[in-house]
Formats: C-alpha cells, structure tokens, sequence
C-alpha cells in the first residue's frame, strides 16, 4: 500500500499527520512524505520543519495521494507546475485522491475536482469554486475515489473512513483505538454552524491575517 | 508564551502535532521543539523525520512542557539522563507540564508523577504505577500544573482544555473553530470501554508488537 503525502513551504502540519498516523497503521503501508525537492520543508506556523526523504519523481505511482491544506503556502504550491502535474499524473493511476483543508485548492488547481462536490476548510469555501467545485459543508465528501476533508482536525476522520474502504470495517475500528480516537472537545465550536457569532468572528479574523 | 515540546527518535507524531497545532494558535506563541541535540528525529513508524531546532539546554525555562508518548524509543527516553535532568529542571519553573500518550511514562521517570493521578495510552496504563502515579481511565487528567492525556489523539482535547486555563474560553473555542474541530468519527470504537473485544484483542496485539 503505496501512499504519497504531499509537503511543501507552508503546509500545516496536522493536516498531514492526522491521516498519516491513521493510515500508517493500515496493513503493509508505506507512508512516503514526498516534495518538490527531498528535505525540510517549513509548517506555516514557521515554529516546524518536516523532513521529506523523496522528490516528486521518486513516487510516481502512489495508491494512495493525500494533499494537506494551509495558508499563504498553500497559494504557492497551487500554482507550482511542478507540483500539478506531478498530481494530475499520481492521479491517473492512484486508487485514492484524497486532501485536507485547503489542500484541496491544490487538487482543485490541478483540475481534478472539475464538476465535482467537494469540501476545504470553512475559510477558503469561497475558493473552491474557481476551480469549479461545488462546496459542500461537510466533513468528509467523496465522488468516486476522490476524498476531500473539511479543515485541518478532519483529516483524521477522513483517514478512518478510507481505512475502512482499504482494509474494511474491523481494520478501521482497530486503528481507532491504537490512535484511541475518543474525542471530547471541551466545547462545541468546532464549525461554523455551531460556533458562537462572535467566535466565527474572530476565527475569521485570524483565517484573514494567515492568508495575508 | 514560551512553550517546549519534546522530541525523541520513536516518538508518534500525532502526539506531538495535535497538541502544537492547537498551542501555536495561543497569543504570543513560541513554540520550540527541543530533542538532546538539534536535528531530524524520527517518528516511531519510521516513515517521518520532524527537525527540532533546539538543544534541550537552548530552552531552560518553557512556561508550558510538553511531552508526546510513542512504542520502544518512548523506553529509551524514559532512560536518558540529559531528558530527564531537563525535565526535572524545566518543571521546576514551568507554568503547565503536560504528557500525551505515554508521554506520561517520561514524566513518571523523571518523578514528577509520584503520588498523583495519571493517564497514559490505555495498553500502557499498568506502566504508570511503576513510578508511583495512579491510572485514571480518562482522557485527560489535570493535577495542579501538570496535565496527562491518554493516547495519541487526545492531546488535541487536552490542549484545548490548556488554551483555555492559558488565555480564556473565547480564545479557546477561536482555536477550536480555526483547526475545525468538530470530530465526526465514523465508529465509536476509540476507547477499550467502548471498542467490541475482538478489536480491543487486535489492537493490543498491534500494540505489542510495536513495544517489542
């Protein structure tokens, strides 16, 4: 079970590492963190690096594809060509599509959610449609073997369910509990839809001086 | 807002990234993942190297410690002398020091741990009395400054929960809201009270095989 996260300047890191611990676990993967050039590679944050130990070229048949979202970063490697047409051919052959986030504005670049639902990080759902993707706001959205996953802690739900689709059911709930996926957030403002205004607000504000 | 982060060859990295991906968000910042020498460390799957920029004796007094868990090499940092004098000092001074995972084995090896409640992934929940601490079977156990969480994964919770004792609930929920965490997983099997036998059997045997 081949599988390719893609990493560049500016990725978050959790959206990479959620899914990467979830299918780390499946039954003979092999998690290649891959980038333009093999590496470090800076998180947005800037307080991170993340070592890739292969290019692009070095994985170019993936089962799996997974593309992490983040912020101003994020906007540069949607326009890298290097990185496009890496996708757009990992993505003729792979099994899987899948992305986190703002990665989707990646695939989206590469013109692979053309016509399709989709789902990003609530921030950036305005963007999607210049690709032309329909938003969708759901945590998880699949069409055919395309996943996408809404902001930065979904990846992990993402990942649960395409363990499931890999492995099956009883492989998936195992992993829930090696990882022991539990959640119980101290509040319930984790969308927008159940955020409190001011909040929503504020998370906007924040969203909008990353982008900058 | 000084924060420290540890890093080891074997730790997990959802331990370690959930938690800065929350922490990195509060006002004023400063994350520094610290390992015995700076460098690429490498996860416990071996497919991921994170690079710290630190030496533990760059960061002398963090206000907030944090220490992710992982399978064998977790061992070998409980038993490496420059971790634990490290620990032992930044504790002293630090405002919250914090584990997840069997992170909390490090800090029972450092000492902080004795004669209080503590939680740790659950395979590892008979490890934590070796050093004196009681296991508590929750998700996160706040004792004074000092906060565990159980396994990987419920760091997120745990630094939600610190974000808002550090800089207040608006602040906290902002957090929640910016890395969307709403969780939707797609079973409840994420806890051994919960998960069906015959998958707590496969993940313990899963487990064992990763602490050989």
């Amino acid at each position: 079970m081949k599988i390719a996260i893609l990493i560049y300047d500016g990725f978050t890191a959790l959206d990479a590492i959620g899914p990467y611990e979830v299918l780390s676990c499946l039954p003979g993967a092999k998690v290649h963190f891959v980038s333009t050039e093999p590496g470090p590679k800076r998180a947005h944050t800037n307080f991170l690096s993340v070592m890739t130990d292969y290019a692009l070229n070095d994985i170019s048949d993936p089962e799996i594809i997974l593309v992490p979202g983040g912020t101003k970063g994020t906007m540069v490697a949607a326009e890298d060509p290097r990185i496009l047409s890496w996708l757009r051919k990992a993505h003729e052959t792979s099994k899987w599509t899948t992305s986190v986030c703002t990665g989707s504005l990646i695939l989206g670049a590469a013109g692979i959610l053309k016509g399709l639902q989709a789902t990003t990080h609530w921030y950036a759902r305005d963007f999607l449609q210049k690709f032309g993707a329909q938003y969708l706001s759901e945590r998880v959205v699949r069409q055919g073997k395309i996943i996408t996953a809404a902001g930065v802690s979904s990846g992990i739900d993402m990942a649960l369910q395409l363990a499931k689709e890999v492995s099956g059911p009883e492989m998936a709930k195992t992993i829930q509990l090696i990882i022991e996926y539990d959640p119980k957030p101290p509040f319930d403002s984790g969308s927008i839809a159940k955020a409190e205004p001011s909040i929503v607000q504020l998370a906007n504000q924040a969203a909008q001086e990353a982008f900058k």
